[in-house]
């Protein structure tokens, strides 16, 4: 059997072998938090093992994110640092690889001003919209992974003393990467097959509605555009054409709304940690397509101004299809961090929609808006699923199909 | 009596209020390695106690720096990255103050190319070259200080424990800033205010040039330029005009020599750890201001590349003057660390000048380069002082003064 630290190893070869499909002689970034540096480290003994040109880093950190936030003069959260922006622009630019490694307190910013995190992605958004795109549009490999720090892991086991608790969460980590310590690209391989089995299905019925109800009080109806296709497991690099995963874990199959075309009530099933907060027990009302009303017992503050970052902000950019009997559902966690949480239910996103339209890469924006596509400079996952939720499809010729029963896929 | 930590707390204020007097209002940048975040998160909340307006890091890592040269493809070497180049160059054109942890293990380069070396310090050089004449200029605050790091702290006391050495590195680097858990900045202003009296004396006796002798075979004569002028303690910030202390430890007093007026054999008296490589049993001849033959016993490679980085890399550019009795040099430890060791005995550095010269923020380039002032992308300490260090200085009317008997100070 495997030890920790051995499997730790197969994960970092996993994320940038399958994640990243990391060539020789490419330049690879990584997001890390300073606290987790020895990861980085593993990750780059790894690439440069595969051929890597230069590993390059964007460091954070947690306390001094806080500090800044809490404390720093109020003009500096207007504007994103040119050396930052030149970092994402070049890398992005040059078709590098980015491994971003998603480890922070759920709650680190709990307390700080609404208006200065609004104001920051904002300021972000147009700094590295470029970057955004290119992301979105998959010009170069990215993988978001996570890696657990100790706030995070005594939040989702709070029964666990540090140690344990970051021992755990690495296990369940691993678990949910399918890192078994048998061939671990091997079982990602297998599991992406399925769900791009699952696409196969959905793209040959072609919705032009989903309707979702549960007991919660959701009742939505969502329109999907003409052309869409289900997306999942793996994404193919544009510049390249090669595979990789832009997420590991992932267990959704996603596509995008017609911009005004959803209706309804929808309520969250999971907490959602944004920017250092928790927002808790929310829901929106959307009127042609537009989220009309917003609430929420916890963190209203943070979710009205998430929503109010730009005009497409309130509008749906993402459908995602999670079975409620997902391993990471299975798992009966709450992560507090979306890269599991959605994975372990069905959900949407409100913000930037990926374009998951035949042909999108040659459209110009005007045509791709025609077609519902929303724009925005943020991209905010929810999550809807539950052990009761049905979701109905209506094919093109008016044909009701059940795609979820009891919250797992019917079909 | 005050624990190790607030003692720490008190070196970060200090760094802060004596190292970069910084202002209300304004940038604080500071370079730090990953491993030792907790000191710049303790930097950054003093910094913001004290108005600064945001903290900015430029974070390293000993691990990732030695992976880099060893495994990285052959071409990184000659280029900065575009965004590295950019935060040197904006923070410090804006006057943004500086705060330069320099924590690393003295060997991390050990076994790596010195071609590789030396080629991505002539790369830097090249697009440093404003920050740097800023830098040298003053025309921002900057402070070098450090923290002890493990590999570093093994070094200094071998027969320690790793936490025992880290301890024991951290008490000694407390005790050379004068923080004694009394009143850690009247302390330093007081020892700054000695080190300012001592350059009052060298000044008022202008010496045509300097001789130095000793027991290791050093026999070397240094003319020191017209108006020259002797500097420590404390700098005065060229755009603000307020003062500074750019190292902390500083016990020395220094000027330039006259680019081609140095002659003679020099003996190094202690290691050089450089660019992570330690030189040792070092020595230069000189003719007519120019290194014409240099030798070691160990490193000798990374010592040759380094003389050869460009054509003012062989001449010197400093000359600091340090009694063998002050307090970093009766510790007796060696500490492979040139803020250190260069504190605890006279020393020269070859490459770029201090242009310590009356008026010369008003000098042209050729001005200046008339005068002797040696250009350089480099700057390299290497201590010469010893216990029985003679140097005579003669006075413009031929007169003959010991500045140096028995290694220290004479006047």
């Amino acid at each position: 059997m495997k030890t920790l630290r051995e499997k730790q190893e197969d994960y970092a070869r996993l994320l940038l072998a399958e994640g990243l499909n990391l060539q020789k002689g490419q330049l690879l970034a990584i997001d890390c938090p300073v606290a987790e540096a020895w990861f980085a480290r593993l990750c780059a003994r790894a690439a440069y093992d595969m051929g890597c040109r230069e590993v390059v880093m964007n460091w954070s950190d947690d306390v001094l994110a806080r500090e800044k936030y809490l404390r720093a003069a109020d003009e500096v959260f207007d504007s994103v640092h040119s050396w930052t922006a030149d970092f994402y622009e070049k890398v992005s630019a040059e078709g590098g690889a980015w491994l971003a490694i998603h480890a922070s307190d759920p709650e680190n910013l709990k307390g700080c001003d609404a208006r200065r995190i609004q104001r920051a992605q904002i300021a972000s958004g147009k700094a590295l919209a470029n970057f955004r795109k290119r992301e979105t549009n998959n010009e170069f490999p990215w993988c978001v992974c996570s890696v657990p720090t100790e706030g995070w892991a005594k939040k989702v086991f709070p029964a666990l003393e540090g140690p344990a608790a970051m021992e755990r969460l690495w296990e369940t980590i691993l678990e949910t990467a399918y890192v078994d310590g048998g061939d671990a690209a091997a079982n990602w391989r297998a599991h992406v097959a399925e769900l791009q089995r699952r696409t196969e299905v959905l793209n040959r019925l072609a919705f032009r509605t989903l309707h979702y109800q549960n007991g919660l009080g959701t009742d939505l109806t969502v329109a999907l555009p003409e052309s869409h296709f289900w997306a999942g497991g793996a994404e193919k690099c544009l510049s390249t054409g090669l595979d990789f995963s832009a997420n590991i874990p992932s267990e959704e199959v996603y596509t995008l709304p017609v911009k005004t075309g959803v209706e309804g009530v929808v309520y969250a099933s999971k907490p959602l940690s944004l920017h250092g907060n928790l927002i808790d027990h929310f829901g929106f009302e959307l009127k042609a397509g537009k989220i009309v009303r917003a609430w929420a017992e916890k963190g209203e503050d943070v979710l009205q101004k998430a929503i109010a970052v730009d005009e497409g902000a309130s509008y749906l950019g993402e459908v995602a299809l999670v079975p409620y009997d997902s391993p990471i559902s299975r798992s009966g966690l709450l992560f507090y961090n979306t890269l599991f949480d959605e994975n372990a239910a069905c959900h949407f996103a409100f913000g930037e929609a990926y374009p998951c339209l035949t042909g999108a890469e040659t459209m110009a924006p005007e045509e791709l808006r025609a077609r519902g596509v929303n724009e925005s400079m943020t991209h905010v996952d929810f999550m809807v699923g539950t052990a009761d939720l049905s979701i109905t499809g209506v094919t093109a010729d008016g044909r009701e199909v059940p795609v979820f029963v009891n919250g797992n896929f019917a079909l």
